[in-house]
């Protein structure tokens, strides 16, 4: 049985001791004040527990957690140095909010530069070592210059029934110091992009149905309304997703090199596609639901063939009316479109897993999220090109350019456009040879 | 090449010196009756194979595989002690049943004490390891006192087409040997539990449908009747995942202390959380499609506009009746909370599979579980309420007590209303307070 | 800081020269024309480039990337055979298509015998590595026979922001090299498959409803008409899942033995059970889908009671007709066995999944992936039982045997009965013996 030490008897302190405890270890808690921090009795685990002098607990033990916060290390850890020298130092502290420059980590090897300061545990909360009884993420994040250091504290994570992922050098520990502190980043953008756009279509919607001529009930406003907006959106943000590689490439016609930056917008959009096409996905997936619970001739009228029951003045026999309600071309021809699309897109998001995409290589990759992105795009498109064209082609240019399938559908087809473009023989091989290299 | 030797040859020894020799390595198998076994020179793989006694086995290989039973460990082992020193052993044995106590691997340890023991493949059948068809999981856990050993081992492992995952020191091969013996040892008490309220549940629907009044043909009992206690059952499972950490604060308040072990019955309540919560998504998924094939004026009476057409005794003129399926303001709400309490469901089912949720940080973890979660708790209940209050309205309270939209709505507020409590300042300040530390 | 050098200037070379450069490490490009290979200011990254001669290149840094094509490699390496000993050489190369033989990183390892060979980095595009942009997977293959080579590399896996993944010895390059040339080989037969077993249904659909008689409109070609065939199809697959091992215990009590080798055409299809599984749920996936946006007495007439309106001639009072469509007990029965049908698929299909089939034991996976498997398919047999047997028992067998319902349940019916049979204690317990070993 090894002797780990922790310095600090705080909140983190404590439910490490009580974890180490746990899984055999020894465990020797070092205080400014040992004999006022008390000893619980009700829990089991704490027979076991010394709480000592921080002294006395670096000279007991090989491997000591500095559980104290960082702007108190100077002020502990300095009398210390020589004691703690090729022993292994577990730093666990969080910053309190993003910072630039050197991590904790690095800040506290420099403050023991003979020591082996390995980063660890810190995004795992107390709460969550303490209780066994919650979930999330159980992996722990490890940085330290000494390749050996590293191997025993990943032991040790295992030990404690964690996994270890290795992060290499000290200076990763900038990395691990930042996991904690994030709140979805990478999502900001896409779902800020996404309201507005929904927020726009909206009041569109809204203007045509309600303002510019009363088409439906106020009552239709929680499902029939709002859906038109939401599948607006999602097809927008879907071509959003597939319009920025060729903005990208006309970028690098312009310059002519790969080795110019792009403009940070350009270089977000480029980012967060992976979270804008999943955005649509989920739009889209609301989108289907809804649809399917208004799927009938009173909500959609113009896909199923008139459902009226006409009586006659004079009835001379007696008259039969089975209630029919077949869809017509348009409606059955919208709805195949629509569906494979659909797959298309569960297919995508199932490989945006990444268990799942990390079995592909990177041709299937591309194969994937590129060609079938693509295909669903166009997919979308006949979809809405076929509930739409009866009525462009009846209601002529100008109204045809205020309707709402007709508004949703250009954007997607600009990008489908551009692709084109850039897989002509010509300009493909253009591009690819300002990307293979040297001006 | 590497030799490996191989103690038995029964199934499990055959099958994994068929293994070995596809990936390349030579094996010798060590027999109490060389002569008896005799080579099968149908199968390809066996040309290369050599069965000796185990004493020519181990004599030849520093490697070594124990395909025996561990009864016989002793009788077949003990003569060889010395000439297994320093060797790496390979532990594969199973135990029979659960017991307390010792590994096997340890046991052999101790057989064994100058052998390097090292405890790997006992989650692979023969069977899987033959037959290279068969599909699961390729993971193969290491347990061992020897650092080199075990990475020696785990090369074996990847060689033979598998995937390590290290496990540390040996001790943990008690935790290795429990994993075959094991059938969703965690997923027993929620579906029993899902079962009970189930029942209890269209008991009563029963009642009130088929007894009370009979408001149903029993043609109905397949779909739209089972849909009611189904549906009911997901928003009691889904009230009783969150319920619990308020039930742990309560508990924590009255003693005080963090200290203090939470009763059993708690303990697994709250470790069963995650497959409550699954088994409610799946619920709430079956009954989303039950409802989606129902989703007419039929079924849903009140959801729905008045369809009735009424044919006057006099026709004074041609009379047109449009087949006219509006649903309410009441419907449309209600479809749309559910929606977006059905897509809350499904992005923290999502979040369960293990590599989308290790991509989170704790606190991104418990935004979606924690907060999300209480959000669909109450998008359920709004679900409920618009669908409900009408008639809660008019029936007077009698009769909405005995309603089984009441009914089902009383766990989840419950829920809510703790929730509610421990997030007041006051209350979770103290909580907070309780939760950090010393008493 | 780390030296690396890349020998090669071309599209690869300058990826990873930049990649290297942002992870803080410094690079030496070696080329045949150094003094030809302007460097670009216009990239942030390049200013602490230097390029050099290759005999430069290799005397200044530790660790070597060979960056030029395998072709080029021996006018280009043999010079410096002795100045490359005991270096760390990282082979990048991939073919230009699948060979047998020895790998690439197999022959520059018997070129310069003496220095540690690794085959790393050839599954990363060039693209990718240098857009940070870009998705996919983040796997880089490592394998050396060289223990501290292969960990050394995977270090810089590491700091390039890549996951490392230890393949062992320099044999397994066989494997690393073939990855990035595949497509798909795995889906090809399921995909080529399932194509025929739709193509023959849909035909044969279409004679029934379209030739023989004309029971539908061609506009209802869409939805109603594909889902089918659609259906059909998905059901075939299933139970096409689930037969082969049926067929290989066949052969091994026709054998007698466990080691012949099956044929290599049932070979192939169990080894493509998941892809045909996973199809099989697509299929069923759309079938569910199609089904409920169709879901309406129009449609499916036997589902539904009468919905006929009948007027007689002489009205005598006023007439009220409320719109009715209540499901027979037929309908819904259907759809119920269908309902838990599609959700046991949906639990296989998540199963499937990796890291979710990776948390079960070789028990669990079983149940889910055999018993439930097995359960499906019988369920999916009710749900047209269900649908068709009013017909047979109307129709006899003569119409019975040519009707869809019954067609379709041909070989599900096979694969179940067989299944049976080989459960029966007697065949199974012969089974059981023929699979444990030695004849
Ligand atoms: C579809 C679905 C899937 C699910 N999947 C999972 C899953 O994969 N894994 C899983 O575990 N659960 C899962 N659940 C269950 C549930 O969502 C989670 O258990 C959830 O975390 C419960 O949240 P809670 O707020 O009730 O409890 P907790 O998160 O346990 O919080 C309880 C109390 O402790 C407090 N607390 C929490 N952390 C701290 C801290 N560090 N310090 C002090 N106090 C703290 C909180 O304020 C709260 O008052 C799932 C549920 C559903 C519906
Ligand atoms: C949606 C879906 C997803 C799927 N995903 C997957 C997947 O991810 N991976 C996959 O492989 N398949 C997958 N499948 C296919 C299928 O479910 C599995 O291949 C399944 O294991 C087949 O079961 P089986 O009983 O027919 O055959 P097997 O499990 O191969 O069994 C064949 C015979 O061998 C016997 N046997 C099995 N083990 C032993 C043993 N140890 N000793 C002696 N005899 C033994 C059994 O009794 C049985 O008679 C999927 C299918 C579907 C529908
Ligand atoms: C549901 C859903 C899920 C998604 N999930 C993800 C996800 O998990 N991850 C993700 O990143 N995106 C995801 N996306 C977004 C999108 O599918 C991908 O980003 C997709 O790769 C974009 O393809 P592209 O062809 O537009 O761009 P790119 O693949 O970036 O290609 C841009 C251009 O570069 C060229 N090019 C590509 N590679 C090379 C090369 N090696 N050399 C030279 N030129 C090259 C191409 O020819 C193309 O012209 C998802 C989208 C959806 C709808
Ligand atoms: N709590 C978490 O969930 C969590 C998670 C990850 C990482 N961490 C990290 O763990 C470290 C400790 O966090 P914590 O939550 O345990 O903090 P805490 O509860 O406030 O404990 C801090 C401890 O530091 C000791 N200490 C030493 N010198 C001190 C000084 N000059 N002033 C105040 N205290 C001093 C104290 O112990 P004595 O009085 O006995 O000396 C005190 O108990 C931090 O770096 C934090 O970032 C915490
Ligand atoms: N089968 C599996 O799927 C599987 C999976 C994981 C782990 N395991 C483990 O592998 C080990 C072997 O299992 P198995 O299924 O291969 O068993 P088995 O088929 O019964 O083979 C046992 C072998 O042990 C040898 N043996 C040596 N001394 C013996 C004695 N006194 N009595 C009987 N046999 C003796 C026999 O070989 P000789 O007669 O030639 O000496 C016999 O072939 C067990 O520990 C088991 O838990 C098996
Ligand atoms: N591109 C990718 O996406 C990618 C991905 C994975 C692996 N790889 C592998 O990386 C290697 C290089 O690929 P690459 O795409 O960078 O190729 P490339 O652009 O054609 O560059 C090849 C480089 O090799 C050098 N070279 C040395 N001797 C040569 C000779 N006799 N003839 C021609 N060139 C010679 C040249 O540099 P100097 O003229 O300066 O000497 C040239 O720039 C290949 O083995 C490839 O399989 C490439
Ligand atoms: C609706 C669901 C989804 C619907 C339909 C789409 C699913 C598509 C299934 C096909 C997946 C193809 C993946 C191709 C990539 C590939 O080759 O993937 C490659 C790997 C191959 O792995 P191997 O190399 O181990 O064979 O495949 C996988 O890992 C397959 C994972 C499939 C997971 C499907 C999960 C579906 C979850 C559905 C939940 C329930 C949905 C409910 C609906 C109402
Ligand atoms: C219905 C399906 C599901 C429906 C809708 C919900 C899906 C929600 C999609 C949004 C997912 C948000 C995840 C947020 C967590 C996160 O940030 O996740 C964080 C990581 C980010 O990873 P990176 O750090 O690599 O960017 O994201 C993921 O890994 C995304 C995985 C998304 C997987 C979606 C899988 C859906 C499977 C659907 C099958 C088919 C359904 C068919 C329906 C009929
Ligand atoms: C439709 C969706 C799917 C529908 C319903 C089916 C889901 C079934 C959920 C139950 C899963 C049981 C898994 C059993 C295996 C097991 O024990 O699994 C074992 C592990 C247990 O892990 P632990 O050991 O960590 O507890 O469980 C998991 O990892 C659970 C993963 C569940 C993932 C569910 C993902 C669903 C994705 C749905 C996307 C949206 C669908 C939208 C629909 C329209
Ligand atoms: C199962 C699959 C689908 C079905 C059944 C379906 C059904 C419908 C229906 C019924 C409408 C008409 C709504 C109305 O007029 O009120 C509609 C419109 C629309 N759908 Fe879909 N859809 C499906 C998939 C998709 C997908 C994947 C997309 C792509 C993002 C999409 C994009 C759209 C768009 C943009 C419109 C608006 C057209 C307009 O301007 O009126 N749909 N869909
Ligand atoms: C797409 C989403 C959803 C739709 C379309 C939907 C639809 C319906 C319908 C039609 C009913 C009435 C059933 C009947 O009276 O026979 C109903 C009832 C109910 N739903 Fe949903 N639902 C959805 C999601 C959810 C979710 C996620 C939950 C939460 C668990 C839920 C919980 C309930 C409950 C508890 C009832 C019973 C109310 C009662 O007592 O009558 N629903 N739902
Ligand atoms: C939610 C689940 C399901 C629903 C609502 C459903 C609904 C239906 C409907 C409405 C039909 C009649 C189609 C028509 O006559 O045009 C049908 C037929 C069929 N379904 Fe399903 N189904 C479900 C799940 C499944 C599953 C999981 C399978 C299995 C693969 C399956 C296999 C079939 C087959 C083979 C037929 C054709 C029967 C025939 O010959 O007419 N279904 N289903």
């Amino acid at each position: 049985h090894r002797t780990i030490g922790i310095i600090g008897t705080g909140n983190f302190a404590q439910a490490f001791a009580c974890r180490l405890l746990q899984s055999g270890y020894d465990v020797i808690l070092g205080s400014r004040k040992p004999t006022e921090r008390m000893v619980s009795n009700t829990h089991d685990c704490w027979c076991n527990i010394s709480i000592t002098t921080v002294d006395e607990c670096i000279k007991n033990s090989n491997t000591i957690v500095v559980a104290i916060h960082n702007k108190h290390w100077r002020d502990t850890l300095s009398p210390f140095v020589e004691l703690l020298k090729d022993k292994i130092i577990i730093d666990v502290s969080n910053k309190k909010c993003l910072t630039k420059g050197p991590s904790n980590a690095e800040q506290l090897q420099k403050l023991l530069s003979h020591s082996l300061v390995v980063k660890a545990f810190n995004v795992v909360s107390a709460y969550d070592m303490e209780s066994q009884t919650s979930g999330g993420s159980h992996n722990v994040y490890i940085a330290s210059d000494n390749f050996v250091a590293r191997n025993t504290v990943a032991d040790l994570v295992r030990d404690l029934g964690f996994t270890p992922k290795d992060y290499g050098v000290l200076w990763n520990a900038r990395k691990i110091e930042k996991m904690p502190l994030q709140l979805f980043p990478e999502w900001k953008f896409p779902i800020g992009f996404t309201f507005l756009v929904f927020i726009i279509w909206y009041l569109y919607a809204i203007f045509i149905y309600f303002v510019e001529k009363t088409s439906y009930s106020w009552e239709q406003i929680f499902v029939k309304v709002t859906n038109k907006p939401l599948c607006m959106t999602a097809f927008t943000i879907l071509a959003c997703t597939y319009l920025p590689s060729s903005i990208a490439a006309i970028f690098q016609i312009y310059n002519g090199s790969k080795h110019v930056r792009f403009p940070g917008w350009l270089d977000t959009w480029l980012r967060t596609r992976k979270q804008l096409g999943l955005t649509a996905f989920t739009l889209a997936f609301v989108h289907v639901i809804m649809s399917i619970l208004i799927m009938s001739p009173t909500y959609l009228k113009s896909w199923y063939h008139e459902t009226e029951i006409v009586i006659p003045k004079n009835i001379t026999s007696d008259l039969h009316f089975p209630i029919r309600t077949w869809m017509t071309w348009k409606g059955e021809a919208a709805c195949l479109a629509g569906i494979i699309a659909f797959l298309g897109l569960c297919i995508l998001a199932v490989t945006s897993i990444k268990s799942v995409g990390d079995q592909l290589n990177w041709r299937e990759w591309r194969c994937i999220q590129s060609k079938l992105g693509h295909g669903v795009l166009l997919l979308s498109l006949c979809h809405v090109v076929v509930m739409g064209s009866p009525y462009w082609i009846k209601a002529g240019p100008l109204k045809t350019f205020r309707s709402i399938t007709f508004l949703s559908s250009v954007l997607p087809m600009i990008t489908l456009f551009l692709k084109l473009c850039f897989s002509l023989p010509f300009i493909s091989g253009y591009v690819k040879r300002i990307r293979h290299g040297w001006e």
